[in-house]
């Protein structure tokens, strides 16, 4: 849930002078995405959201997010681009926060996935990896091992107050990671946020990816990493193998995975685990009072992270020995 | 700031099958109302707001709430009204909440209205008052003296942590208030709460009023008093008789005012400026933490409590002597 900034009347005429998209019918504050202001804006002659980037959104990074999304959008990818002004630029300020004017993508996230949603998302994020491969840009995954290193050493000392012997597990569970972290898996853009909240349905059908601003240049298979951990686990963290084959048969069928790619697929999947596990823990250890938005429980991803560690096997996520 | 209840896409698609609006395209939670839930739903057949109705509202009201809206947009009044489901009924539930949908009004809220802002809304709220004559349904306005005495029963004892002195200064004035009140000035439905965030505007065309949820049966006079407060003053609490010469001009050129009411405007700009200064300071001692809402400065409203008192003459409020 998000809007941080309100935006008047005034600031937003003002703004609309700089664009060629018409005169507002409506405007509202949304609750979408957790890091950024967002406004749904109606004109004569069309619908766009109004981002305004907060504080956690890196001024310098923005150039990336928003050619990356104009790359993949011309790879006929779907997802929002950014709304090129007058005078060419994509990038405005707005109550004294960055700015942009994005296209407006039809769709609802779903809260329960079933198995035909990941069986499209698996499709689509294998196409969206194929379309960034000759994006030029890159950006290094600030959230990989040494950021949670960080994370973990701003949190170690009061990480048992969330729950008995979390820091010592987390500890042991940092270094097996590191220990067995893949290196020379193939790399590309990965949207490292995939989770339900970030893809859009209508009806059945997958219209759209949207919030890339966790993009980075990484393994592609880390990214499946992450959405096997937000889309494969139930609401009591069981794990449904179907969904899992569902997502990664439907990848393959795009973008054939390696046998080191699969090999990898545990750690990798602790990883995502412990850098959601990281996160949520840090925003509950460091919750700012007024804050917005309530943080999430970080003892759902140690139950995924003690998954993981188990798994031996690809058929423990539903991955068929013959491949493709 | 809403938003407090999500809202699945199960859970919508379950409650959609009750109506005939066509199947969903987008649907987003906005910031929009502070006492109730409210989404922005996209579908095939048109634009909707989905209204949830937290705690604050009692559920015997709604009818009331409802009926209101169809009555006064039957009489060309421009409102949101509910829609129907296919059964007939209004009124609905979902996420253990009551729940409505309501039509979808363009238009935007000013956030520092001009001059011709306030004629725009004098002449609507006139249109209003005179639509409202003949419902038949009545709602006693519980922000009234009673309510004011009540509130300040349960802030007594903490107000001064506010400021000096504010117990003792609400006290003497509403002693003063309420011996001053008028009894015989025309009643009839009024609005109650017309802040700017609740009036739209189209470029500088008023389009429409929302938010009816504080909507009851008062004194006409006293909805102007509100909107005086509201619209009048300056960010700097200084007030504007321009402002409040182009309001009084244009509500009486719709609905002319009687001698008896204007000289009660005083006292009844005093009351509406007790009755926020009242329920601000309730919220303010009565912070919920984690609440997704700032409360307002209390102290705002002492000042405008201060202005009306010393207002003898109506030409204090802009308003001439020969009337229409």
């Amino acid at each position: 849930m998000a809007v941080y900034t309100e935006v008047s009347d005034a600031e937003l005429s003002a703004l609309l002078t700089l664009y060629d998209i018409g005169t507002p019918r409506s405007f509202k504050g949304i609750a979408e995405g957790v890091e950024n202001s967002n406004y749904l804006l109606h004109t004569d002659k069309g619908r766009y959201i109004l981002t305004l980037y907060e504080k956690r959104v890196k001024k310098a990074d923005l150039p990336f997010f928003l050619q990356l999304k104009n790359h993949l959008a011309a790879k006929g990818i779907s997802c929002p681009v950014p709304i090129a002004r007058k005078d060419g630029d994509v990038l405005s300020e707005l109550a004294g926060r960055p700015a942009a004017i994005i296209s407006f993508l039809d769709g609802m996230s779903v809260r329960r996935p079933d198995v035909e949603h990941c069986r499209a998302l698996g499709k689509a994020l294998a196409q969206m990896h194929l379309a960034g491969q000759d994006f030029t840009m890159r950006r290094d995954n600030e959230l990989s091992l040494n950021g949670w290193q960080a994370l973990f050493d701003q949190c170690r000392d009061r990480a048992n107050e969330v729950h008995p012997n979390l820091g010592a597990d987390i500890e042991a569970e940092l270094t097996r990671i590191k220990r067995d972290w893949p290196k020379d898996l193939p790399q590309g853009i990965i949207h490292a946020d995939l989770f339900m909240d970030n893809v859009f349905f209508v009806g059945a059908k997958l219209s759209g990816m949207i919030d890339f601003y966790f993009a980075c240049t990484d393994m592609l298979a880390y990214d499946l990493a992450i959405v096997l951990n937000a889309w494969c686990f139930e609401t009591d963290v069981n794990f449904n193998v179907t969904k899992a084959h569902a997502l990664f048969e439907a990848y393959r069928a795009i973008r054939p995975l390696s046998q080191e790619e699969i090999a990898a697929l545990p750690v990798l999947a602790s990883g995502a685990a412990m850098r959601f596990l990281l996160t949520r823990l840090y925003d509950h250890l460091h919750q700012v009072e007024g804050a917005l938005v309530r943080p999430k429980d970080p003892m759902d991803y140690l139950r995924r992270l003690r998954f993981h560690k188990k798994v031996t096997r690809p058929q423990d996520y539903g991955i068929s020995d013959e491949g493709q």
